[in-house]
């Protein structure tokens, strides 16, 4: 017996973003984040946010449904920056964010100012971690993403990444009482350029958290690709098959019209795109735009 | 349980291709089959068979593995066409061939002049098609793809097509002595823009058929983007989508650069490109072809 699926909701001050296993494909805009981006990183300690405007734009315009935004740049206050950001990409866009940091009070600066229903980027099964979270998610009902790693380690085995899925789950709902459909795991996407075998054990976590948790799942989906020539390719390839089985969002490169594409064609044979009316609206759209 | 996966070898004079669960994709170039090619129907009527040199060569280099020949032109001498087709066809490439018609006769002569192993396309459940079909694919030691249909009725709901295909194994080998490995069942891919529900129940039948019965699978990929703008890439999302429901093997665009990518891509993820060194080759060649 499959459990129930669950849906995740996410909010802006004015706009709801479904998360589910019944809906469209989830796509989270990675781009928003200073790491390996050197001049990005310049531009924030001099208070330069003008470069985050344009990823905005270029993000919204390719089709993310809801916006990462991650300020982790070494030797600035984090958490300044990150409420900072929040304020002015919710200025510029109606799209949910995802608020991202390994800092705990980043996280809570920036669900402090945070207009709507967050999700939030991340925490593991390590009880500091949850202990210093879930409060945070809960006090701002937020959503969160766990991801089923203990002590640093990423388990290479299905069984313990379940096993670490279901700790998150109860002690997030238990003793923290976060819902159970709040809860985003990360199945953790390895890259395939370090073990050919990593996609599958992926895969089949993928499809056994659907089934025994019905709750949603994201990953961060350009990591498959990491180190691989041609990775717009691989990626658009990998999230078809991550879709099929179970994941329901993915932090990506919302820029990427091959891996966009890719999604929405894979919405369309999922059954989450009725009579293929999105699809075909988008491909007018683009022929007119090219007209 | 799972049924243990099974391995379909086809040959040409002087080459194996193995169709199984544990192999790369198996891509069966559509292209020689003069349905919807006016031109081509033509030319065959007046005997000029230059289009089919063409066509090997496009897919050989688009990186078929088989080649699928069908010779169903109205008004002609059908048995005679296929064999000469075959004839031809392995006169330029050593790719097996899968011999592709609805007429009994013409299966028989091209499977009468073929050098190696083939691949007869295809048979029902249908008892007529079983009885006419079978014995001849038992007599040249081919393989067979068999559809889940029946009285030309294709049933929408997975446990009919189950149902059948457990029919088509228990006929072809208690009464023809064909082995399971030699067949190969379609899963029976539908148009997508008929029913944005028919994905769904091929990708269930495919993953059953695997787990119950082990076989291999193919099926015409392209039929599932029919009537869809924008078919390639649809086409190149669907398939990573059922290889990792478990289809095996496609009758597909081999000329279509992004479709094939997209299956060589999967290859990686499946674990069936160990370290990624065929893509990375493959993306070489490519850097190479283009400096």
């Amino acid at each position: 017996m499959s459990a129930e699926p669950l849906e995740t909701r996410l909010r802006s001050a004015t706009k709801e973003v479904v998360i589910g296993h019944g809906h469209r494909f989830c796509i989270i805009g990675e781009r928003i984040n200073p790491t390996g981006r050197r001049i990005f990183q310049e531009q924030l300690r001099a208070g330069d946010f003008s470069a985050i405007e344009r990823d905005v734009k270029a993000q919204v315009e390719g089709g993310a449904d809801v916006l990462d935004v991650n300020m982790g740049v070494p030797l600035t206050d984090e958490p300044d920056l990150l409420a900072k950001a929040i304020q002015l990409v919710q200025s510029h866009t109606d799209l949910p964010i995802c608020i991202d940091s390994s800092v705990v009070e980043a996280l809570e600066a920036g669900l402090s100012v945070y207009q709507g229903r967050a999700l939030v980027n991340s925490i593991t099964a390590e009880d500091d971690r949850m202990a210093a979270i879930l409060p945070l998610v809960k006090k701002y009902d937020a959503a969160i993403i766990a991801l089923p790693n203990d002590h640093d380690e990423i388990p290479m085995e299905a069984d313990k990444r379940l096993d670490l899925t279901a700790k998150i789950i109860r002690v997030a709902t238990t003793e923290y009482g976060i819902a159970q459909a709040d809860i985003v795991i990360d199945p953790l996407a390895m890259p395939i350029g370090a073990d050919t075998g990593n996609s599958l054990v992926t895969m089949e976590c993928m499809r056994r958290i659907r089934d025994e948790f019905g709750v949603n799942m994201t990953c961060g989906a350009s990591n498959v690709s990491f180190g691989m020539p041609d990775r717009h390719t691989l990626g658009a390839a990998w999230l078809p098959m991550a879709m099929t089985a179970g994941l329901t969002s993915a932090i990506m490169d919302a820029r990427s019209p091959q891996i966009v594409d890719s999604v929405k064609a894979a919405d369309v044979f999922l059954n989450h795109d009725d009579w293929g009316m999105a699809w075909i609206a988008a491909h007018r759209a683009k022929q007119a735009a090219s007209a």
